[in-house]
């Protein structure tokens, strides 16, 4: 049985619900892969806060406290970008491996962050960045590596769908289904960055790196601002359902990008990707069309995306113990 | 740049379909992961045979030749489960890693193979063995690590739903169906194996134990054998797909599992699951509800699953290489 110490840094939706999930599903851990989870320290803004479920003797707002501790993994779900940046940095020069939600930290500083921790020996988990539970980046690299991924087109904005969906399903006004996603957890703190389009586009560039692991040459990128109940239900008069989809494709010179709402008919695949669901479409030459689909915002389902690269990064972190691993999964076979 | 020797055991309907699949994908697999790709050998049965893209020089009918060579991996894809299981514990013996597509030998000797393996510091991949190139057991074994799966609910045998699907779309009679699928190399060699629920029960065994880690305590498996045109017609009316259905389900004592035909509404999510897909819908606590979809059978998308895990094992086989694997992802980030 080994013991795997977790640091959390940040307390909020997806924080919260990561708390439960350990606490639910240790017994099961423990069992399963004989891992046994601790959360030693959680790092938060305001220590007073009700968090039903969360032991209050291990909050902090020291996030060097969390990260140098004896922590022997650090999770990052602050968000944000530049604070976000340096707790990794500095966990990662530790030598730590580190798990995170954190897209847009990604997006504008993976390279970097990668590279340091090649050069520390750790690992960043960061399956949970895109499209919450589901989990595309790990079907990409690894479960579709043998194929030349042609193209990737997915609904990968919850809160979008959400909108949509509520617009056209129950006549909701823009506001009020956007209020609404907000109150149920899905939408970023700033909504703007859900509407514009932002956050699918800064989606689809991860999970285009990990399908193409080539650059981005062209981008266009708009948002659902301009969508009334009026223009969803006329579409749908026609057989047709409006989404926001990203969209990239290999081509000659590197990938293209788009992120658009497009109308899609009723049988379409992504056409039934409802409410806070994501969808992904993966083309290739051998595979033809596969379709995963599932819950891409919220707490648990998130927090389930974090819980599973916890577990891998404990499997991969510690070497000496890799035939003790293979033997408990062939025990358990 | 490492060098990957690949013993290959059987060249049918997937094992020619691998060999023109490595030869299409070696120079991304080069670019991409620093793997270069060979294959030293091929067991066949019969050397004359006409088979497009295969070298012939590389064919031979002693399975020891192709496993005591100087080959780093070995590539199952006999089927059958006799001499299939001789060969892959001659290999493991080796310490050479494993490949297979072979259900039917995981769902009989399954845990003994996988302990031989731990024994000789070897892996087992056989992702391909259960729904073609979907990568539902990366899915649940990593993806999903994190969370408690209540129930898996899938069309898992491809045969049986192209058969089902053309009789209900074209009208066709249930053998003119059958033989459209035993034609298009999407059915097992023996197809009572497939019409009867047997090939879907192997397939939903080897799912729940990766998913549940819990012994079957039950099983109830019924096949198509009596279903017609008429019938899918009659429920068709009534605005109903009749699909064969695998599901395995968590229960307090063990794993409950049932494969039989049900009757689905329209609009449920695996009712759009047509010809030779599979659809896999996975239910959790934590998750709520997942679908995989895509091509269960044929030729290339198995031979999809079977390089990737080649692939992966070639990246986890090498200690050594383990630094270098982590630098080439950074670099490609």
């Amino acid at each position: 049985m080994s013991r795997l110490r977790i640091g959390l840094l940040g307390c909020g939706t997806v924080g919260r619900g990561f708390v439960l999930l350990v606490e639910r599903e240790r017994p099961r851990i423990r069992a399963r892969f004989g891992i046994n989870l601790e959360i030693t320290g959680i790092l938060v803004r305001d220590i007073t806060k009700h968090r039903p479920g969360v032991d209050r003797a291990l909050l902090t707002t020291s996030a060097m406290e969390v990260i140098d501790s004896d922590c022997d993994l650090v999770v990052e779900l602050v968000g944000g970008v530049h604070s976000a940046g340096a707790y990794l940095r500095r966990a990662l020069s530790l030598g730590k491996p580190v798990v995170t939600a954190n897209k847009s930290l990604l997006a504008s500083a993976g390279s970097d962050l990668l590279a340091l921790a090649t050069a520390h020996e750790a690992t960043i988990g960061f399956e949970a960045s895109v499209c919450g539970c589901i989990p595309i980046l790990r079907v990409l690299r690894e479960g579709l590596a043998g194929e030349s991924i042609e193209s990737i087109t997915g609904i990968l904005n919850g809160t979008c769908n959400y909108v949509l969906t509520r617009m056209e399903d129950e006549g909701l006004s823009f506001d009020a289904a956007l209020a609404e996603a907000q109150a149920l957890g899905f939408a970023e703190a700033d909504p703007s960055l859900d509407i514009s389009g932002a956050d699918a586009e800064q989606k689809i560039r991860i999970v285009s790196e990990i399908a193409f692991g080539e650059p981005v040459i062209r981008a266009r990128v708009s948002g659902i601002e301009t969508l009334t109940p009026e223009i969803l239900h006329s579409a749908a008069r026609r057989g047709q359902r409006i989404r926001l989809i990203a969209e990239s494709r290999r081509t000659a010179g590197g990938v293209a990008l788009e992120v658009a709402p497009r109308e899609l008919p009723r049988d379409h695949a992504l056409a039934g990707v409802s409410a806070e669901e994501n969808g992904i479409l993966i083309h290739g030459a051998a595979i033809g069309e596969m379709l995963l689909r599932g819950k891409g915002a919220g707490s648990m389902p998130t927090a389930v995306a974090v819980l599973s690269d916890v577990i891998e990064a404990a499997r991969r972190s510690s070497r000496a113990n890799a035939e003790r691993w293979e033997a408990v999964e062939a025990v358990r076979w």
